[in-house]
């Protein structure tokens, strides 16, 4: 690489995972370009998040919501991997990172229209890393098996339970800084060796 | 059930998975009702295939065919499914079986947009299981992991390799009727020992 | 088929499933064979899950315990699925059905020698399968991921939490019907729709 | 950690996976201890691989190599993870990684033995990650999909197929340093955010 930067996209990037990435990436060198819908008009999310990620019974799952949920959480992720794809097979390399979530392997109660996307979303991730890693493009699926320690979360369990941030067990939440230290890890890895998949939960955890 | 007459619904039957299932249910005492798009219109096709399941490299899968691939394998199952449900639960049971196939389970090269819709499907079919089981509703996503022994299949095989359905070893396919066995055995399931997912396959395929 | 007489052969068949899937052969004009381990002398056990399915701490999980639960539930399926297919290899066709539980595809909390041995009959089920199917022997792998509707559970549920098999809501367990319904069902697919692995569990149940 | 070193204990380390993650440990200034057979009675082998990954169509895989896949790749793993946890369980903390392979998840054709045991293997390891992690004992299941670029693998491919190592291309086989940066990477995670199985594969592998 020798004196060439490196740019990291962070497509739909959050004041939580993206911002944690965005600021590893940039501690590592690289140029960080980050991509968000308008702050100021929508309320602060990441994209592929949006949301979207709200539990249903089967029939208040309306045709907008199910809809919303695959368009944000799997068609924005194939539009956007296809172009970063499309940009990387001229360079000749680069690293597309998807973030998961336990709904991309298992379709709770509750869940039709978050788990359908995320669903989705894993199998671009996988046609996308069979297709570009003969050609030196590394497809990552993370799998974030964990509620990720935020303000959206404090904010979405203290409505819930009303437990403050401050009463959560130390590390029963994920870091975005670890989950940053993942994508570092995969985005680095020799050609020879690449992970596909991998998955990401406290150590309190149950699953 | 004594002389109560069940009654099968079939959308989106082809001429194909779902003309068997029909014939199956028919003799077996079942009022069959099929609905599927105009077939004078458009080619004759499976409400849940039409044509979707084509191989495209990443960069020649459009956003139509992408959306298309959802709508036709996804999003039509999610709608279909929760009018079926919205029946059911005030009648107190029923059941709802979703075909799946390979690319439910496996994102392979070429297969973005199907890929993702199926596994999307699969979300479905898993969430509503898990909602509906306990209503005594039974919802089955069978995973043909198969070609299956059609007219459509034959012509495609024909126009890809120029081999003649003739030609084609006895066996290789899944005869559809097969198919509306497992169907019919699924249905018929008494409610302590429910199968929620089952795949399909001719002796002969590499799996 | 015409005249000639299907056999059954059922190796480690307890009063539970293994008499349901024989009087369920029986009844569907087959020969059938049990072997068992000697009653008198052990409890009356299937020979697959012996005791071995208990959940143990992993500092108290023994070497002997170890031994015994893959001995009972996956060298013995090996060897029996090995003898089996000797046979049925000359005949030129036959069904062999292994019966898994939940810990098949879960490593859980406790049952590390259980699930390290239900994992190992798993492997050589799909390595049976694949080699054997091809050559028309029919390999199948039923999870039953239930509590199955028997004595020995209603005694182990009674010791536990003090509840009554009368009180035990219905359909909560999986009768063993059920059970012999599905390895019929099975036996009896066409050769070019096989189906190699099929859960089973109560409507109710959470999964 | 301050000035206390840490030990890293391999057991089973052979000259490839095993000498290139004592290498990554010992540079990351780590005290490292090895176990391993005798290399003068035996051949160089690691011991949860040592030649048990041979296939072997069914009818000839004896009881002695199915026992013996089992002890080596299985009932070892077990009882080196029981001891490490008793260890690790009263210092409060560590890290038990496992080597699993393609086998780990798929019983393919001639692999009856292998799959058998590293499915096994696999099952201990997330038996014992569930009941560990809470306590602080981090258990990892590495996936090495791939064949390892060691001299074993270089003298098989030769005998196999006659192609000499310095014809095999660049990166389709994973360099062991690469394993060991998994490994490494996996023992430095946050508690907050644990991996519990991650594939490693080459760019160019079919998967």
């Amino acid at each position: 690489m020798a004196d060439k930067v490196g740019v990291a996209l962070l497509v739909g990037a959050g004041d939580a995972i993206g911002a944690a990435v965005a600021r590893r990436f940039a501690e590592g060198g690289y140029k960080v370009c980050i991509a968000r819908r308008d702050a100021a008009k929508s309320q602060k999310v990441c994209l592929f998040n949006a949301g979207s990620n709200v539990s249903k019974p089967l029939l208040e799952t309306t045709e907008k919501l199910f809809f919303k949920a695959w368009e944000l959480a799997c068609y924005a992720g194939f539009l956007v991997g296809r172009e970063a794809a499309r940009y990387m097979l001229k360079r000749g390399h680069g690293t597309i990172l998807f973030t998961g979530a336990t709904a991309s392997i298992r379709g709770s109660k509750g869940f039709a229209a978050f788990s359908s996307a995320k669903f989705g979303l894993r199998a671009v991730a996988q046609a996308m890393a069979r297709e570009l890693g003969p050609k030196n493009i590394h497809v990552v699926h993370l799998l974030i098996d964990a509620g990720v320690d935020s303000e959206a979360i404090h904010q979405r369990m203290k409505a819930a339970t009303g437990i403050d941030a401050k009463e959560i067990p130390a590390d029963s939440l994920t870091k975005t800084r670890s989950i940053a230290d993942a994508y570092w890890f995969a985005h680095h890895q020799a050609r020879d060796g690449w992970t596909h998949e991998l998955d990401l939960r406290p150590s309190v955890e149950k699953w």
